[in-house]
């Protein structure tokens, strides 16, 4: 079935207020989870939902956090967001980011004491649309990165946001994880009885493995590369470079040790990192602008090794499911919009879909 | 044959005072081209002369630059290199964003007119050894790395480097191009008659190959991931990143475009991007060293896949090289050694090696 936005935003903000969150809280949460589902994330909308009430049941979320800016100079800030979800205290400090860039040309926000953010894309577009460059990155609490020769899930999937905006072109917006590919892929393969393709995801004993079952049972993901052959140490440095910006830098948790450093908390302490930089810093008004065009018109235009699919840049997927989605609504699978319908009857909230 | 690190220094000072090159342009040419040598990094130092010589006897490099900064502020700024070798007007501009990050806690500098400004990485250590988080970048005038769907190469191998300071430990050092592989790892394959690991590089018509030959003769590396089954447009993604902020952000020039908007230009125009930030602006005095102390032994202590390959941490193989070649000396294979003493010869410097 497919479900118009104003409808899916509705459904969750009725279970988010059963819930008793904030209004800034619960609207920051809708509006970051619609826009995953618009840009066809959708792994990182409303399917997060029943993860969340899961959390929620387990006394994991603060349901009534106090997000708060704990230290702040011109250019940087941390901001703690006192165990609850992390679009709320996300929000906040990619605006903080924004408006201090605005002002002095450069700033750098971390948050700490967070949750699950969504797509960390939808952050760096806030800069973009702005006029200025973004980037938003997270941890993430359960682990999946194997580093390279290890056979130890050490590091979430470690997404790295980074957007631009042009001026005739919409803005480029890299989103990846830092993993060759996301658990979702794994699941795919496994619904159709797939092999996975080599590269992909390893055993329990840390072995290359192309059985999507399992890797679905050991949750072990290569780093981008895929093999030592294909240069997966450059995955796992980045993987490393976003825990180091979004657990060490704020004062989040890094998974592997939080067990032995803090054995009696029920929280997770995901950390998150945010940047905006504005062109015109460096640039005359519009020249950096005009140069992105450049770049992304040559792209676009380059020859294509099979006709039927032409050279992309990155942000062109999400825009073409945006336009999609918002014509002809979200696509739900029955069996996800029973588990929204359940987690609404759970709370109390009234059922909308 | 191995050389001291002095003596291959003084062969480069010597060869770069005959150019006429400023005191303190050859004195940052030969420190950031012998850490490369130490570090182990043969592809960005002493060997990297000849190809200097020929851009000087081609008039594409300026042998008594101007570096100036043109635009500052407190926590940005903009270097123009005014087309002489890159490592000074580099050095200059890390060193800027290091003195602005340890007033103001974070800082970013550019740079436009530059050119080849050796390894990246030793400009991220630049500020971890201040304390600092250190990044840096650069785009490359010769282009290497195809688009994913592509057939062109677009980009040059545009390189991240990523430092951070440890307290037990010495500094994270992330140092990679965003290509899978370095055009140095096709060579050695040509050298030893092996085919390629497929997604590695592409031949002239920008289908896979797992020719050297092949590979060599088209100059086109695939982004890392290497095939689209395993994410190269992440790659691909990474290398735009680093073109925006080394070419768009400082108005340097986008390789692909350059002919055609540029046409008189004799010169390269090549771009970088630096950044340092205080850890302190977010923690309080050396937690934050504390907890990276705590991943990187977490790392180099989870189970190897095979015990004889222990599991490093990025920065560990430069270090080793480091102990190992300020001790036994740079291996200087003979034909390379030749080179140099040709163009000390060619330009009347005393060969010294």
């Amino acid at each position: 079935m497919n479900i118009h936005a104003e409808n899916l935003a509705a459904q969750l903000r009725a279970v988010f207020r059963a819930w008793g969150m904030s209004d800034p809280a619960t609207e920051a949460s809708v509006r970051m989870m619609i826009a995953a589902d618009l840009r066809g994330i959708d792994s990182h909308g409303a399917m997060m939902l029943p993860l969340y009430d899961q959390l929620r049941r387990e006394g994991r979320l603060n349901m009534a956090p106090e997000v708060k800016i704990v230290r702040e100079s011109p250019v940087t800030a941390l901001v703690d967001g006192d165990g609850g979800l992390g679009h709320y205290p996300a929000e906040t400090a990619m605006r903080l980011a924004i408006d201090k860039a605005a002002r002095a040309g450069l700033a750098a926000v971390g948050v700490r004491n967070s949750n699950h953010f969504g797509a960390a894309g939808v952050y760096a577009l806030q800069a973009a649309e702005r006029g200025l460059i973004g980037i938003a990155m997270t941890n993430v609490w359960n682990t999946a990165i194997v580093p390279t020769r290890s056979t130890a899930a050490m590091f979430g999937t470690n997404p790295i946001a980074f957007a631009a905006p042009g001026k005739n072109n919409p803005p480029f917006c890299l989103d990846m994880a830092t993993s060759t590919v996301a658990i979702g892929k794994l699941k795919l393969a496994a619904l159709h009885d797939k092999p996975l393709p080599r590269g992909w995801a390893l055993d329990a004993g840390g072995a290359a493995t192309e059985s999507a079952q399992a890797a679905l049972a050991s949750r072990k993901l290569t780093p981008l590369g895929g093999t030592p052959e294909l240069s997966s140490h450059k995955g796992y440095g980045l993987a490393a470079m976003v825990e180091i910006l979004c657990a060490m830098l704020p004062g989040a948790w890094f998974a592997p040790t939080r067990a032995q450093r803090h054995p009696d908390a029920k929280r997770f302490n995901v950390g998150h990192f945010f940047m905006a930089l504005d062109p015109k810093a460096f640039r005359g008004e519009g020249e950096f602008e005009t140069d992105l065009d450049d770049m992304l018109d040559a792209l676009r235009a380059s020859r294509p090794l099979d006709p039927a699919q032409p050279v992309l840049v990155h942000g062109d997927p999400e825009r073409a499911a945006i336009v999609e989605r918002e014509r002809h609504g979200i696509p739900v699978p029955e069996a996800l919009a029973e588990q929204l319908r359940e987690v609404a009857r759970n709370c109390g909230a009234q059922v909308l879909i």
